[in-house]
């Protein structure tokens, strides 16, 4: 897509808004309540959509449950993608059994970690491997996206091995950002840079 | 500060990245390095540094230790900040004891929970407390900043809460945004939607 990653993300956030707004029933939604939501413009929000060929706003808004339609069509977000986990801490195995995920359409299909023990003791219904069976694992069940939640230290070489294994995006949880190939593509979500930035705004 | 979120943001990472080089024990940094790992270039390393008055750049570059205290000066992030955790999910109860944010000055003291079964059950050597005695423990242990991971339909009703109790950061990890009043500093950080934002920009 050419669109700018800003926009994309904004775009993903009203997908996530109409989901929400559809399980109420209500069937109307204004551009200003989407911008309310999304904290930006009633102006950015039919931009952002327009830019997608979106332009169906009536006297009485979009229509949520075309509107979700069309822009998880056009978003591609409208299929189940696979993805797994590495690195089954304290982190990791709660973000196994997190229901948002698949209520969105990702479904958490594996998790690995490299003790034995762990994986022996962690309790979950999502299948556990070792990360020596990563490959096999990923090509087999045909894993998508990888999510990282190893220490900072394990990241890079975690993301090695798999953008090795073919997986093409990367949600990354530890504080150390990684670099992928220009084909993949890689979300870095830094918690303790989110409460830095926060410190930092409020100052002292 | 009169410096941008974006901005901010990247001295922040900046300043999180100097602490892991100063842990291997080198002594200088390039603004070539510290933009390969933030995914930026070096040019506005060198501005965003410029902004807030630090210039000490040599041949060998910057001298870490020395670049890490005037940052962690001009950010505000070198003393000691108080955080609370209300949701003691699996989410939450991870995060209780997550050690990078203990590592980088943000110290959990409070976790909160409505569900006394929860509060009885949960293993950590945070103290917790049901939602009820959020007013008390805020004022009593001076937390400055709060954590919410409770699901998307409670989060705006636990910010307000906090707010009211005179919490003025909020980081929010349920998929709902929160707003806050203006003097509130909030950071919205949506899993789910990160997983979204990659599946668009992988497309189909």
């Amino acid at each position: 897509m050419d669109l700018s990653n800003n926009t994309i993300e904004r775009l993903c956030r009203i997908f996530g808004h109409l989901g929400a707004i559809e399980k109420t029933g209500v069937e109307f939604v204004s551009s200003a309540e989407l911008a309310g939501a999304l904290g930006a413009t009633s102006y950015t929000v039919r931009k952002d959509l327009s830019l997608l060929g979106i332009t169906g706003f009536t006297r009485k808004g979009y229509e949520v449950s075309s509107l979700k339609k069309e822009l998880g069509s056009k978003l591609r977000l409208a299929g189940r993608r696979k993805a797994c986990i590495v690195g089954l801490g304290r982190l990791g195995s709660a973000l196994l059994d997190y229901e948002k995920f698949q209520e969105d359409g990702f479904e958490i299909v594996a998790g690995f970690d490299r003790s034995v023990n762990k994986l022996e003791r962690i309790r979950t219904h999502i299948e556990v491997y070792p990360v020596g069976s990563m490959k096999d694992v990923i090509k087999e069940k045909g894993i998508e996206m990888g999510i990282i939640t190893v220490p900072g230290e394990h990241a890079q070489e975690v993301a090695d091995r798999l953008t090795g294994c073919g997986v093409r995006g990367i949600l990354n949880f530890s504080p150390v950002e990684v670099s992928v190939p220009d084909k993949v593509v890689s979300v870095n979500m830094d918690f303790t840079n989110a409460l830095r930035f926060i410190a930092a705004k409020l100052g002292g």
